[in-house]
């Protein structure tokens, strides 16, 4: 089965201010985005790497895919003005029948293991959503003012999530409801249940100060090819 | 308005294993529960301190206080068999009306800030819940499968939940349940509404090799006391 991983790299770069955007902050010389490309292709010799960047950043984020070293070229293209536009926009360019990983670019602490277990259970369930509980208790603001959940019954949902083609094209056919807060919600939207499967503790998204303390402290810099 | 700070320092040592409860694994030589008390002495000259011990571990947390630089001695009290019965224990020693602080002996990473903030609010409102934003989506397990939630109705809960003494103590007179997640969940169970406040992205619990490092990160090496 081809495999597909759509990365996503920040919508508008208007939403993230003068900042450079956190995909593109360095960890030991190397931007984040440079990680999170360097696990999915460590994982599968044969998959096919769409980039999504934000306009303003197009030519940073094409640089960092010709330095790297993939057996296929990385396809990159621009994103649209929120995630659910951006993802649509990368599968544009999903061409066959295959498993399709959609990612956070700045969740660069993954491992190819995950990718592995995504991979395997899409084949067997048609989806698979990374998921890990919630170490704090959890409220929901409701009309009648915040409720406390059973933390047990929380999930919190990382990336990459995991679809058939078949199953999240058609799906992804839609016009956007603020509703669709990730992937999984698209999917179900078309009346797909999905499938949930334990995602990693280490599995952050970069987005303070302290995570890029946390990537630092657990990524080995990388190795110069000899 | 008097000060009580009920720190929860684990039940029973026996659901920890064999391992050492992570109140007692080391940052810079020191305890985390040595920083927790830290944090509360520096807050508040007069606050009283009522620290709430497994039995297996009474002695190591004891020889912890009795190193405390405070105005009043820490008073200690073995715990229950579940957080909900360790707080009940705690609430035992409290004597008068006054503002209690309840929290994880686990949170170390607190600022004296956050502390004033809860006070404050607390006197304003008669509690206040920490809560923090998820970064991630979140998914509601229920019978009908996994649904999905908006994000921005999630709130994350930490400690020190912080109540009046005349609202807190009646509401703990009651039989434990489980809908019992937190010290809020059994305040609302006596119908008083709780009030949420921000807390802080760093307030974190300290339950993995990760979060031990981040820590060390994030404090600096005690004081010698000149």
């Amino acid at each position: 089965m081809k495999k597909y991983a759509v990365i996503v790299a920040g919508g508008s770069g208007l939403r993230m201010g003068s900042v450079l955007p956190k995909q593109f902050l360095l960890i030991h010389n190397k931007p984040v985005l440079w990680y999170t490309l360097h696990v999915f292709l460590k994982s599968y010799k044969d998959i096919h790497i769409i980039l999504v960047l934000p306009e303003s950043y197009y030519d940073t984020g094409r640089a960092i895919c010709d330095e790297m070293d993939s057996f296929h070229p990385i396809q990159t293209i621009t994103g649209g003005n929120t995630r659910f536009h951006s993802v649509q926009r990368g599968l544009s360019m999903v061409r066959d029948e295959s498993v399709v990983f959609i990612h956070d670019a700045v969740r660069c602490l993954l491992t190819p293991s995950l990718i592995h277990l995504c991979f395997e259970e899409t084949i067997r369930f048609g989806s698979a959503i990374p998921c890990v509980d919630s170490k704090d208790s959890v409220r929901i603001l409701t009309e009648k003012g915040p409720q406390s959940v059973k933390r047990t019954d929380i999930k919190l949902v990382q990336t990459p999530q995991t679809f058939l083609s078949n199953i999240l094209l058609p799906a992804y056919q839609t016009v956007y409801r603020d509703v669709f807060t990730d992937d999984a919600s698209v999917v179900e939207a078309s009346d797909h249940p999905v499938h949930l499967v334990e995602g990693e503790v280490n599995n952050i998204k970069i987005t303070t100060p302290l995570d890029l303390a946390i990537a630092e402290e657990l990524l080995d810099p990388p190795q110069t090819p000899v």
